[in-house]
């Protein structure tokens, strides 16, 4: 078992670091975005360098402590938070937020952990480069933690996961030992990736510290449209309509339903809505085309004209300027704020295979009516199969009158899910908070694996304690 | 220390399965192309389901003998042949060859491992579909052996590797326990991905039984040129620009030396060369554009005209048909088959970052030339930093001559590109030949993990044991 990190030790490894590097972690360390937890009082490591890091863990490790590691706090999963079990040391890499290089040739930017992913995107801007990953909280989470959650967001469809924008890893192993694989390769086939292991593995194998990211050229043009869909068998009809005339040139494809422009009004309608009458079903797709080719806008048009023809589209609005471009977006970035204003009865962060929503949506919705009164709102990636279905109260309720019902809810949902070949973490990763869902949903041999390998690599089990298994 | 695969024990097996699973190996089980290894007599067993590959395992999990996995027998670097050590059971996946699924609309395919890649292929033309995966050996090449050696090839690109390509596996792992992990999700975040681990493990970790492989929608117009370029400085840069004008939609750009076409017109003059005088170094450029777009010729036409004006490319053809697209593919999959006849005194798979290249031919050429009087063609996926560095007699010599020196240039050739943060397998794996090299270049923290990965999964030793780790 482990040994909280009482005074004594914190005093021990505080003296073995530049004078500083531990401290009594503030309030906003013990704290997440939903409210859920509240972690315990204790010391926070700010290390300024690998070596520090190697060496908090080490000591960590000697002393069988737990090591908390923290990026930018915005994990929404509880993995940054430790409200029981012997008290841990925080690590936060906020210190440890530099560029160490960049190659425009090669389209790489090795960066520190702690950089805040906002940062990565301005400084491959700097270049003409983009680096794709982007996500509602980009302006606060740290590269570590998009790595460590192997984040997802809305350039998925085009560019990929966290895991796929990353070329190597620097990371701090259980142990305290360095592994140096900041690679800027393509391709490397020498033996198991490690990369790919600790990213996702949410700070339960180890600690990133420093990482080689993608970067790709800057789009010249886009093109953004917003399209009523009569459905969401539709919506993929026109995905796949769309993919046909763009592969690899779609950078964007959500789905809206008409329950989160209903929530802007009632509780933003400061955000203009550009389709009247609202449509039950709504898909924002981009476009973004580099600079051989002639503008996003007529290739937009031509899938519009086309998905008219097919019926897959009864309405829609391309943009023809970069304001009208950032309201079509101003929609979709603030339905997940106006649900919050609603209080949701429970979130779920799914992913299906992509022919089964269009058979998912209405199952789980007959489901849910049998429970209670509920008001739905499905939005969220379709072009990746990831779907936010959240369920809120009737209209006039309150989310406290649905408390005793929110297990049910979420099991229903969860099992609807897993019936159908998906996923109950498709972006946000387990934490502490989906633990019991891998235990319940995932497969058997991977469970095994996963102890075997996390006893393996972490025998004291001092990396994360209780994210992820048990 | 394991057993071997006595006659008792096979006899053992064979009851029970179904008759006709075991039988002796026949010598194609023993071969590899390269002629460098022959294994050891013995029994193969050719299971038909994924049921009968996890008892063949359990049985040689609990009789700790060997099980050494076989897919097409492509590989180049030894990890499909024992030729010593306790006698194995050979077992191949020909009979697991199907197609389980396929989802147009989700562009997935859900294959048995045995499946040729170049059924792959074909499966998804029949749906206007392509499986990006393109490498010589397609025609024998099964879909478990390019995952677990995460194969490369010529698309790589645009579509990434072999792992990039895949959104599940099933395996059976190394107690004969099935992970049933065949998802058609593109988001999936629970828990540590032990896709990505099986995937270029080389069967140490298991054995892959069938794979979700995602599909693209077919180009609807290429453009292949062939142009000379200055040096392999100027050839990056064309890359850089040609990324800028059409990111996303340059499917494969290849290096040549003038060394491949010499070596051509030596042994295969019926290989007619496109350009002439014949330059130093050549770039196999192409462009695959989607039904949205126009033609992709007049894109490839910028890029020239772009890279002309800027002094990078001094010639260039243009395919203006199908029959000259092929003329300038046959060019590059011809240099390989030239090689061979030629007579390598030491081949290299070899990554580097892009922007080391220019630096690391030179270097190299000029380190090769203290040692000794050699010609050298340097070939290959410059798009990744992949290239085949290869070795090759003065003319009129033999590699008979040269065998005294050939550890030597290939560790001259290694050191060099590990200096320079490169790789000494890019493509190819590390089977049984360069288990060394991971040795001696390997991060230390890399191998230790790897060690204890395998000794938490395969605690005998079973999977193919010699290949990786010794």
């Amino acid at each position: 078992m482990l040994n909280p990190a009482d005074s004594a030790f914190v005093a021990r490894l505080a003296d073995s670091l530049p004078a500083g590097t531990l401290r009594e972690a503030e309030p906003r360390y013990l704290e997440e975005p939903r409210g859920r937890w509240q972690g315990q009082a204790g010391a926070v490591a700010l290390p300024r360098s690998t070596a520090e890091v190697a060496e908090i863990v080490r000591q960590c490790h000697a002393a069988r402590v737990g090591v908390l590691p923290y990026g930018g706090g915005t994990g929404l999963v509880g993995g940054q938070i430790m409200s029981d079990g012997p008290a841990p040391i925080i690590v936060s890499l906020e210190r440890m937020a530099g560029l160490r290089a960049i190659y425009p040739a090669e389209n790489v930017a090795v960066v520190e952990a702690g950089m805040i992913l906002a940062t990565a995107q301005d400084e491959a801007a700097k270049l003409g480069r983009i680096f794709p990953l982007s996500l509602a909280s980009e302006g606060t989470a740290r590269i570590g933690g998009v790595l460590s959650t192997n984040a997802g967001g809305v350039n998925v469809l085009r560019y990929g996961n966290a895991r796929d924008l990353c070329l190597g890893i620097e990371a701090v192993l259980p142990d305290g030992s360095i592994f140096n694989g900041l690679k800027r390769l393509r391709k490397d086939n020498t033996g198991y990736d490690l990369r790919h292991l600790l990213i996702g593995a949410e700070g339960t194998l180890g600690i990133i510290t420093a990482a080689a990211l993608r970067l790709y050229p800057a789009p010249a043009s886009t093109a953004t449209a917003l399209l009523a869909v009569p459905d969401p068998a539709a919506a993929l009809a026109l995905l796949e309509l769309a993919e046909g005339r763009a592969a690899g040139m779609i950078s964007a494809f959500e789905l809206i339903n008409r329950a989160g422009p209903e929530f802007l009004a009632e509780h933003m309608p400061e955000v203009p809505l550009p389709l009247s009458p609202l449509p039950d079903w709504m898909v924002l797709v981009e476009l973004a085309l580099p600079a051989g080719f002639e503008a996003a806008e007529p290739v937009m048009a031509g899938i519009l004209e086309a998905a008219m023809e097919a019926g897959l589209v009864a309405d829609g609005v391309i943009a023809a300027s970069q304001a009208q471009r950032a309201g079509l977006w101003r929609v979709r970035e603030s339905i997940p704020l106006a649900n919050r204003k609603v209080g949701a009865v429970s979130s779920h962060d799914i992913s299906l295979p992509l022919s089964e929503v269009p058979a998912f949506i209405p199952r789980a919705d007959a489901a849910l009516a049998a429970l209670g009164d509920f008001r739905i709102n499905c939005f969220g990636h379709l072009g990746d199969g990831n779907l936010h279905y959240n369920v809120f109260p009737a209209a006039g309720r309150t989310k406290a009158d649905y408390l005793p019902l929110r297990e049910a809810v979420k099991a229903l949902v969860h099992d609807t899910v897993h019936d159908m070949g998906g996923s109950v973490s498709a972006e946000h990763g387990l934490g502490r908070l989906k633990v019991g869902d891998l235990e319940r949903y995932g497969d058997p041999a991977k469970l095994a694996a996963m102890r075997a390998i996390k006893a393996a690599l972490d025998p004291h089990g001092i990396m994360n304690p209780g994210a992820v298994l048990r």
